[in-house]
């Protein structure tokens, strides 16, 4: 019996190094893992591909699927639009394989709330004090940038504690491991099994 | 920085070889987790060890340990006294180590009352119909016999929808890596690190 696949969100700081465990993760486990790929309006840069990087859409084109609800969650960014196709999604999990996006927290609670059984993943470096390196580098940037900096960061924090897990990215093998067995693990929870459970019970008054 | 380690709770079927599970786990990452081992008040049988399968106890040590609170939970069965002692588990918590207490539902559930933090594992037969061919065996037993062990599985799996992980025991070193998962995994949840992203916050906002 193919399972339903799980539908995973995965946010962090900038430069907790996330895009690079997800793409270990997808290298290392090709069969089990899908990475959905966002629509946006914003125009292609040099290499980027249509469908790989981005699905490149024109505002009509992207607001006709907002018309037919066919985004699980979209969001604007200077003056460009952002979403997740849900055909694709659907399609991959339907297949079986667990679909991993990509967005900051505030797109992944709105994916919470249309499909409660996602789970959420936060990448953050392995201490404060590298984290706070990594924003603010080593006093050699100015005031400013510093504090653009921690604003974005305070900022990617925000709601975090909605989350299911937090993955400290230490090391790249270890983090892709973590990940791998948190979302393999999940689908061991009572929660997700309760029609087996059910089943069981039934059986066992039945005889 | 030794974290403090997680009080894990195994339950299951009679036959759904959770004994058998542990005893591979414990060999196989010995430094990691520490199992629990129970106290009562009955006769040792040949070949059992006090301190290794059972603590030996009067009934009179025993209703002392009950008076101290020296107990996390206790049960009567057939006249017996059997019950879980403190202090080890809390000394081998504070070292770091995983600890592992092989008890029944209503046990567990008394066990997480008191330490919320505790995880609950129950262990199945892979499918319903294995476990119907356990229980029942094939057709050989009497009526009396089966209607027996049909009576105990239900009681059994009574209250385990509040337990957090299924685990399905197929194949036996896939199940001793799919547990350790679990657990190894679980210390990431969010709730089990609160301090760490409260940490994070307050430095961001406090530059």
């Amino acid at each position: 019996m193919k399972k339903k696949g799980l539908l995973i969100v995965v946010s962090g700081f900038s430069g907790s190094g996330k895009g690079t465990i997800m793409k270990q993760l997808l290298k290392k486990y090709e069969e089990q893992y899908a990475l959905s790929v966002s629509a946006t309006t914003r125009q292609p840069r040099p290499g980027e591909v249509d469908g790989r990087e981005y699905f490149f859409r024109t505002t009509e084109q992207f607001e006709k699927m907002i018309g037919q609800d066919a985004l699980i969650e979209y969001a604007q960014y200077v003056g460009n639009y952002y979403g997740t196709p849900k055909a694709y999604v659907e399609q991959q999990l339907a297949a079986g394989k667990d679909v991993i996006l990509e967005i900051e927290i505030q797109g992944a609670l709105k994916v919470k709330k249309k499909f409660p059984d996602t789970l959420l993943l936060f990448v953050t470096p392995p201490s404060v004090d590298v984290l706070r390196e990594r924003l603010i580098g080593r006093g050699t940037e100015d005031a400013e940038t510093v504090k653009k900096r921690l604003g974005r960061a305070i900022e990617e924090a925000d709601g975090v504690e909605e989350y299911d897990y937090l993955v400290v990215n230490d090391d790249l093998d270890t983090c892709v491991e973590e990940v791998h067995s948190i979302i393999q693990a999940e689908k061991l929870r009572v929660s997700r099994n309760i029609n087996f459970i059910n089943e069981i019970k039934s059986e066992l008054k039945g005889e």
